[in-house]
């Protein structure tokens, strides 16, 4: 049961959204430039980040409905989510796209957990600044929309199948004008 | 010097905010909404909590930029403003606000380990629904905002003072319209 009173029927962060409409809209704004919007990372690659992110801070909600949406821009399959998650260096993922992950792995550890290596490898296998700052910036994101998910004790489906047919109306849809009716 | 290439002479995150302005839009329309809109949380309360989970997660701009916010609406000094960040259940604060920090404080560590127990305090001792959840969200938030700061390596003004003196005009002006460059 979540801590606060939330409408009914609502999973993960779609009970606060309705819960608290005022701060759902600059969230989900913030979510739409951020993994959606012109980008030379693609929407598969950033809902990625946001994915391996929630999966480092336990959040069985946003890895999943992260997740799904991931591995349908990917167009792969939910396994090599997890392979992604549990260890992303052995994955056949491109080596600067490996390099982000591995910054998005330190900021949430914390913002001082980033080094000037890590900086210095993105920039070699030809992360723009713009990469680096929205990696940076959608992991420090995930490292808050986690702890407001979990900090409200929120429930969540806990058949994967669940996110992974939602995924392609999800990604329709968008997060700007996100209804958490729906 | 930061970890990409800013406008020069922005300390903190108002560098970031003129490198990329389309992230910047949400990121201070949530500020708004969370720390100066209609509230039973005073302006001075949720800059507080803003301040005490920025110290926790050692960014020094976050924690002085608000800080110095809130000593302004608290119409306290900064030193008040460092007695809650190292020991807040020794200062005078109400015992509800202090039942807010324990959730904020939980929250920095990472969303499961907010406890029943920490919630059922809050709630005895008057704490909303709306201010339970606007805790968290607020905890939250400086959790991505401090990592965006210090993930991306920017600078910051050392003198403490220089934050105390901004802070009639950063309450003044507020942040939905926040210009980087003044």
């Amino acid at each position: 049961m979540a801590h606060i009173k939330l409408p009914e029927g609502l999973p993960g962060i779609r009970g606060l959204m309705a819960f608290r409409p005022e701060t759902a809209k600059p969230l989900n704004d913030l979510a739409e430039v951020l993994l959606r919007s012109e980008n030379s990372l693609t929407r598969g690659e950033r809902e990625l980040i946001a994915t391996y992110v929630s999966a480092l801070n336990d959040c069985f909600f946003c890895q999943n409905a992260h997740g799904g949406l991931a591995q349908h821009y990917l167009q792969c399959d939910m396994n090599y989510i997890d392979q992604v998650k549990h260890n992303y260096e052995l994955t056949n993922l491109g080596a600067k796209m490996k390099s982000l992950l591995a910054i998005a792995a330190s900021v949430q550890k914390g913002g001082k957990h980033v080094t000037p290596d890590q900086i210095d490898r993105a920039k070699a296998l030809g992360a723009t600044d713009r990469e680096i700052h929205d990696t940076v910036l959608i992991a420090a994101a995930f490292c808050m929309f986690n702890r407001y998910v979990d900090g409200l004790g929120t429930w969540a489906p806990q058949d994967r199948q669940f996110y992974i047919d939602r995924a392609p109306r999800r990604a329709e849809e968008g997060y700007a004008n996100y209804n958490p009716q729906n």
